[in-house]
């Protein structure tokens, strides 16, 4: 039997969270972090001005009452390598990701020692949060780039991401950049994943392998495991894709989804 | 038993198609009314420089070989009763409604003696085309404004359209505008209608109650009649609604969908 897929704790932020006025959704990545008890690490990889986005965020953390808060820039892959970068991820309660370009921090961490830290804490329970491309990253097969507004074949590129998250592919800035086309594109051609398009000022928080929307947008949720018919593997580069009886979620503040059952939550109605 | 809707022969375009090239979907539209026999008149009331746009289309059909294309200017509701704008009407085998506001369509035509004269007409096997505005205006319920990003209530504001497609809310730029947050929040209020987005240079062709996309984007149909949870109806003004489990569609050109049955027709794989 196939060992259930283990959900870590997450808070997967589709960018331009508020970061002025309530804060709500980083609020609550303080709290699960553990509140005046968190130990929070900013890694700004994804970010091209990662001083200036490392102390923006740890500044608004300490602003929101956590205690213990460092930034930890990982500019080169040595850098990830480090017996220091390592200890400082071995104490977090919590690791945030800053946007910018999710495959710089594929680049800078992937297989390395503080990515490996990274998933062990996370089986401990420290929380992950990530923003823009800090929540692309966290799925298994992630986005790294390409626009489309129909779905079409070849349009969008794909790779491995942290895999944090299985069986999921997070988009961001989904409404605001107009990109159910780009995820359309992309399930079509892994649908045995679920496509989650989350907007701005938007997050989904996972804990086991339910995910709550909270923010002032919505979360969409595309599923073509379903389909009838689906022709993105045959389809040739540039041309639209056929896909049929996808199913569509979409999901505002305070509604849940099952990652598991791939199905809404709806006991609080 | 209520009888089957009569769905006439129609064209519906996203807007922004191919006026310069190949001219493809304005040339069907010239070849299901009838070629060579084509009597075309073009109704530019939605147009705000309703000659201008008016000339550029009979030039276009003219060029595709319509051998008769006279140009319907009508400005307020009295050019609509005209007798001679009936006889217009009653003499065309096709006619094609411009781009522009919708709402100038409604009011100036909507239960004119050119509106019945239409539907006679469509009845006896009148092809009617129209793009953007001249396509939204075939619904039943029609969009007439109002942008969302995300699926939110009270952001569309919809009123009666020409009713010439039965059971369908179309909107158009579709993919370009990012227009599925739109359809959604109007489709969850109407359920019991499929919304049918359409990309620029694309186009439905309905022919009985078969759908056939032709053109270079894709045509988005989402439907919620089947959603296990829609509170469309109960959320409050600007807040994002909540659908469950909407069937999504999206196809391409040579694609084709069952209006009536509500699902694709896959003959042509």
């Amino acid at each position: 039997m196939v060992p259930a897929p283990v959900f870590p704790r997450l808070v997967a932020i589709g960018g331009a969270e508020d970061k002025e006025g309530e804060r709500a959704i980083l609020r609550e990545f303080v709290r699960l972090s553990g509140g005046e008890g968190a130990s929070i690490v900013v890694i700004p990889s994804a970010s091209e001005t990662p001083d200036v986005v490392g102390e923006l965020y740890q500044r608004i953390f300490q602003e929101l009452g956590a205690p213990e808060v460092s930034v930890l820039t990982i500019a080169a892959r040595d850098d990830a390598r480090n017996e220091a970068a390592m200890r400082q991820v071995e104490r977090a309660t919590g690791t945030f990701f800053t946007g910018g370009d999710q495959l710089r921090i594929m680049n800078r961490l992937g297989g390395t020692g503080v990515d490996t830290t990274l998933h062990r804490r996370c089986e401990e329970g420290m929380v992950v949060g990530g923003t823009s491309a800090g929540a692309a990253v966290m799925s298994s097969t992630m986005i790294v780039e390409g626009e489309t507004k129909s779905p079409r074949a070849g349009a969008v590129r794909t790779g491995p991401g942290l895999e944090l998250l299985p069986g999921v592919i997070i988009d961001q800035h989904f409404a605001q950049r107009g990109r159910i086309g780009r995820l359309l594109s992309v399930i079509g051609l892994f649908p045995h994943y679920l496509g989650v398009g989350i907007d701005e000022d938007t997050a989904i928080v996972v804990q086991g392998h339910r995910a709550t929307v909270i923010g002032s947008g919505a979360v969409t949720i595309v599923d073509a495991g379903g389909a009838s018919f689906n022709d993105a593997v045959d389809t040739p580069t540039g041309a639209c894709i056929t896909l049929c009886e996808v199913t569509l979620h979409s999901l505002p503040h305070g509604r849940s989804f099952d990652l598991l059952e791939r199905k809404p939550i709806l006991d609080s109605q």
